[in-house]
């Protein structure tokens, strides 16, 4: 029989009544003969409480123990589900992390999955029991809880979907599936149907938060196909999934932008070899988390070197960069924590010219400055002031035609 | 360095602040150069909350399941407890059941200990950690989390007491100790100093709520020493430990009362072998819980018998009475629902006379009518009215003089 994961979120499991929405999904999938794994994450707002409980009693918990109490939030979930599904007349049996042999790392709060004991899930799911396994938790060789870290339930639920060879992991949530530009921001974005796992990575990574990072690379790295649906609706979502020849025919899936950003320029850095790296290692000490990194010669030994950030990583990367001006030999430093991030994204880059184009002459048009610019192999990304950064995003979209499904939009490219 | 076993039950750690004042006690201990084993119940009401969350989704949980939620509950205090310890500077580590392979068989919501791996605690314990040890659970064979039932934690504290060698169990609650009778109905009650298992035994099976019987078994099989103390006062508790000779100089340790129950008589069964067996067969398989039993011969074919229950039983109790009275032949069936056990208890009755007489003469005095009796090598119980209850329990223990301290009864028996 074929296995699928089906993944819930804390909101979809909220209370009782949620609860039993959907386990009628889980049901339902049995119904049509599915082995059905379920995968999911606390209650509500339960995690936050939690984190609170032990806040109140320590400023700085303790790693290990925060990891021990985190992870009840998400047992209480599947056992609860389980008994929502035995009301309904199915077999269910609920599992922690531990219990399945979920063996990670010991980086407690953002341990990283090392291997998975299916035997265990395979032997119930041959008595065609449905087998229900708390997300976001797994054990280290001694036996420590430990967690995964944000998103960590839609990790499980892809490294299970892999472990156990899962015809699909559904990913239930509370959005019908993955935009071409946010909703919020640009009102006629389309759904998409399809998206690779390298466009939802560029995408997750610049803040189009539905699905983690990590995941979409499990996801990537084992080829599990991804189904990122609405827990309220029937309608179909999202599939993210490695690339297929159709999707190359759209110059650009979708486009994002990034608030909350800031950036550090080094005007006049010593261009000479291992500044860089210097100024790099001295950031990565300060736990600061570069996102783009931007260098132009100046003359034969200048460079100005920038970079972004998140704006809470931004002091810490200013103390960083001040303490090694000695070494570095730089003129001057200049600060701006009032920028955004506004990108496009598309596989279709790789083989159609014209992309830059359209984004600086979209963004020219609407009358919005460019600060700087930075692309990978499937994206371009430029920096504007943050007080433009949704007409921005407004104004790509527009001309990318991203309100249009994607089969529409083929042909206009 | 010797090792001391600490029990906080769930209104010890009901909140932050309650949780720091038990983490101070535990503080204390470990600076008197003890190593502190701790076990901790849920936190108030937390119990009660995740078995509404279950009842609200399924009235009959598989209790597979409903181990495997409520198990999280004292999950959750360990560890928040271990910050609390953490916050005060003492290195503290908390552990599951399962952790410390708790091993149980598999009767869950009411499983029993089998073995405790303590290789895991003492290596902690000698480098100078406070181990922290989640109350009430275990896992069985199959690593399926089970529980202990009611006072699982108390049974839990001394079995770790007894399989680390501990010189104590000192469970902290709600009272500062054990009382000669219960002071909400004789005022003047007194607090014991000492208490033998057995008569413990014998008081907390007769509805005095502090300790609950297994943990005390479990004490008296591995002669474990027990300190019943309160969580807020410094002042010492209850020694529940072996008997010692000064016991058997009092007569009556305590008097207990017993509400809620019921007797079932049948008058007129068939003397015949095997009759008696086949009635409590047939009440055991109904799952009736049979209190005391009395019989007596009326001729040499016919004896009466009856036996007592708590009142919940009593439906069920009658039907499987009922429904074997073809094969009994017993003349008539009477109920009674409106009964009270009032009980004496001391060891020290196995070598002095006079008790009962003392007991149905105070009882007598006060007018109240002796429905039956029954005894034990320790015990004395009278059966009387319900609305005579409380009356029945003061006079008796005015009798026996129970409020006074046990060194002044000595001389006056």
């Amino acid at each position: 029989m074929a296995i699928i994961v089906q993944k819930f979120g804390g909101t979809s499991v909220a209370d009782a009544e949620k609860i039993r929405q959907a386990a009628k999904r889980v049901a339902s999938a049995a119904d049509k003969s599915h082995n059905v794994v379920v995968v999911a994450s606390a209650r509500g707002r339960q995690t936050d409480k939690l984190i609170a409980d032990a806040l109140e009693l320590n400023p700085n918990p303790p790693e290990r123990e925060m990891d021990q109490l985190l992870s009840t939030g998400e047992i209480q979930t599947v056992s609860l589900f389980a008994m929502a599904l035995a009301a309904m007349g199915y077999e269910a049996i609920s599992f922690t992390g531990g219990q399945i042999r979920m063996l990670t790392d010991s980086a407690h709060t953002k341990a990283r999955i090392k291997s998975i004991d299916s035997q265990r899930i395979h032997k119930h799911l041959a008595q065609n029991k449905i087998v229900l396994i708390a997300g976001f938790q797994g054990i280290d060789e001694n036996e420590n809880i430990t967690t995964l870290g944000r998103g960590g339930s839609d990790t499980t639920a892809v490294a299970l979907a892999a472990a156990l060879g899962a015809v699909e992991c559904e990913i239930y949530t509370d959005v019908d599936g993955i935009y071409t530009a946010d909703p919020r921001i640009f009102k006629t974005a389309a759904k998409m149907e399809l998206i690779s796992y390298d466009e939802m990575l560029e995408m997750a990574s610049l803040g189009a938060g539905v699905m983690h990072t990590r995941a979409v690379e499990f996801g990537k790295n084992y080829d599990v196909k991804i189904h990122v649906r609405s827990s309220m609706a029937e309608n179909k979502g999202t599939i993210i999934t490695h690339e297929v020849s159709q999707m190359e025919g759209v110059v650009v899936s979708g486009a994002t932008v990034q608030k909350d950003m800031a950036k550090i320029g080094l005007v006049g850095v010593d261009n000479k070899p291992g500044n860089a790296a210097r100024i790099f290692a001295n950031l990565a000490a300060a736990k600061v988390v570069v996102n783009d990194i931007m260098q132009t010669e100046v003359s034969a030994e200048k460079a100005n070197l920038s970079f972004t950030m998140g704006i809470s990583d931004l002091q810490p990367a200013k103390k960083a960069v001040e303490r090694i001006k000695a070494d570095i030999d730089y003129d001057k430093i200049f600060v701006r924590d009032d920028i955004a991030e506004v990108s496009v994204v598309g596989i279709g880059m790789r083989t159609h010219y014209g992309v830059a184009d359209r984004m600086f002459g979209a963004l020219a048009k609407a009358r919005i400055n460019i600060d700087s610019i930075t692309t990978s192999e499937i994206r371009i990304s430029c920096i504007v002031d943050k007080d433009q950064a949704d007409e921005a995003l407004r104004a790509v979209s527009t001309a990318f035609e991203l309100d249009k499904p994607a089969h529409e939009r083929i042909k206009n490219t």
